[in-house]
């Protein structure tokens, strides 16, 4: 008698070369032999989807999203083909899909497609007959069976989405730390294991700098209460679970800290005050196809104003030309720019409803003499912009304010 | 208005690196300005499957065959990606399609399926919208979508049978070499270029060592008389045509020599002569696994005789223990055995009218001190096994007796 359906996920560096392939078919058999159904949803080896992408720029600067999809998804079906191969080594029986085997079907936004519906016939077929289910990760294909990518971190998403449309028990996914950290612990070693973590505390962890998990495989998993199990495929620690409501929630108001270097500052000083120029300003941006992320305006007792956003750093030539032009059309003053900033983000649930927790992130960025830049906040997190050589030193005095640390 | 539509096959070598692919993306974009409609197979980059086979041989000695070709099927998928980007990349509207996308579907015997039907569609809709369409080789699907490859050189098979399908004016196989060569030009540098070849007398080059076109897909070539172009995608000159009569066959008996250095020979000493005893010989054999090639057995006068045969080199441990045990049960005499032996073979279609070209052969060989150790006959090819060190002087002298060379 089976104790239930488990879906895991392995990411890239969980099944960087046969070795690693060996060790996650070992776990996976250790929990057929327990009596857990399976469906293993993997990511492709180590670096093969940057050595892809790299192949393709030796074709094309600007090659066209079907093919890189075409192109992509090898990854995948190699790991998968692999992984099963492990697995019937062991003595069990194990059988690969690709996306579209498996019934993934997606839209026609090729690189970064969202899932329309899972057709899992094939593999409830193949846990009848008792078999372990390889399941290519980040990949789906339209209805006219074109193949599609998920987007970066898309494996996490075929695994949520699975666990939903399998009607799973429980979601691991297995990454090479051993679950979610207070902050980053690169650049803190004292940063704390969470043993548990809302969605929406996740979910601002995960968009503001933490790259544990891919942000909309998180929503998901929030829009159908899924649990998820996010541990590591190097050791057999319980990791940290993802749940609706944090049992240890009331009295902790603060769960993590991120640092975020990948952004870039501008301001456009001495904007005239009038209703619809800051429509004006992001819609231009927005075409040349920048992201903009954090904006701040302050409220002004003149007729000008100074605007300030951030933008990926990687999007700062294009985002600097585009906003010069618009300066000059909208007659504002200078543009200014700051390559060098960092965000570093406070998380937690009960903070809104708790307003001193503002005053002290503040008041301990200003006794290590941290100057604030900017500031954002939203419903569970506040952000402030600072000089990016003191990122590291903010995220280790907030980790120690708010007893985010071991002791 | 098109001038017509042609399939071109570009093996590994032809597209071994990303260099190489815009080189073939030329060649297509300029038969499509000359108005030419495309359909191109291509093979997967250079050595991409053989370093697929090491990654399984890492984790499986065994592994099973729906998974290697689940794995194998992606260095094509790779190829055909990459040459779109290069062809788009020249302007010119290109899509690739794995074999599945084509309706390439195959019996399910993975790793050497066959072809059963194609349904074509999606490719003549791609052309309609003056697409140039890029097919994966080697590679189909059974009715369940499970992936299949075709065995060893299987691209061409996906090329010719998609110009029988399309009904396509030519099929061109783009190799590293200029065409089909009276003789190994590695083996003989005066080796000459054959100008056009019957499909019965490619067969027989191909299954005697020449490594130039798959077997099957030349027999597919001839059932349909395909026209077929092998020639170099490194240079423009004009290759082999395969074709089903040879304009120029008449007074050329011999088109061609080939030598193959994989098989090695056993020989069971004192067989019974009783009806029944070869056929029991080899079945028995074939129950391991290997694939006999050349027999012979000499008319006895007594009531004993020897029986000979080769197998494939890397087959031959096992084939020496099947052997042994089978010449125990029939109770035959010792079995001896030489893995240092070369087959080499003449070909051509005139040769069976003609009795004296054997005789010439051998008498060739003897003027060169070359010992013959077997010999077998077909109805267009005579083969010798000789001392495998004595093989490339038993090309030559043959290439020059039978005017093959360059003057």
């Amino acid at each position: 008698m089976s104790k239930g359906l488990i879906v895991q996920k392995y990411g890239g560096s969980s099944v960087a070369n046969p070795e690693r392939i060996k060790e996650v078919a070992k776990r996976v058999a250790s929990y057929k032999k327990e009596g857990y159904d399976l469906v293993v949803v993997v990511s492709a080896l180590g670096d093969t989807t940057d050595e892809l992408i790299e192949l393709a720029g030796q074709i094309s600067q600007d090659p066209p999203e079907r093919e890189m999809d075409m192109l992509m998804s090898t990854g995948e079906q190699i790991s998968c083909a692999l992984l099963a191969m492990a697995i019937e080594e062991l003595g069990h029986d194990a059988i690969s899909f690709t996306g579209g085997q498996v019934g993934i079907i997606t839209d026609s936004t090729h690189t970064k497609a969202r899932i329309v519906r899972i057709d899992a016939r094939r593999i409830h077929n193949a846990l009848k007959e008792n078999k372990v289910v390889i399941v290519a990760g980040f990949q789906g294909v339209t209805k006219n069976e074109d193949i599609t990518t998920l987007g970066r971190g898309g494996s996490d998403l075929t695994a949520v989405a699975l666990t939903k449309t399998l009607n799973a028990k429980m979601c691991e996914i297995y990454t090479d730390v051993e679950g979610i950290f207070t902050s980053d612990p690169r650049v803190d070693r004292k940063a704390k294991k969470i043993d548990s973590i809302t969605y929406d505390e996740m979910l601002e962890m995960a968009s503001l700098g933490a790259q544990v998990m891919q942000a909309r495989s998180i929503e998901v998993a929030k829009k159908f209460k899924i649990p998820i199990h996010v541990r590591s495929s190097f050791s057999t620690k319980e990791g940290t679970m993802i749940v609706n409501d944090s049992k240890k929630m009331e009295g902790v108001f603060v769960r993590g800290v991120t640092l975020n270097n990948k952004e870039a500052k501008l301001t456009i000083c001495n904007v005239p005050d009038k209703p619809g120029i800051a429509a004006k300003i992001f819609e231009e941006i927005s075409k040349v196809g920048v992201n903009v992320d954090m904006i701040v305006q302050n409220v002004s007792h003149t007729r000008q104003t100074d605007i300030s956003f951030t933008v990926p750093r990687s999007e700062l030539p294009q985002a600097l030309a585009m906003t010069k032009k618009v300066a000059r059309q909208i007659k504002a003053g200078d543009v200014l720019k700051d390559a060098h900033i960092a965000r570093v983000s406070i998380i937690g649930v009960g903070m809104k409803s708790h307003p001193g927790i503002a005053a002290k992130m503040f008041k301990v960025l200003a006794e290590n003499k941290i100057n604030i830049e900017m500031i954002s906040t939203s419903e569970i997190s506040i952000s402030c912009i600072v000089k990016q050589k003191l990122g590291k030193l903010a995220v280790k005095a907030l980790d120690k304010k708010f007893n985010l640390i071991k002791r």
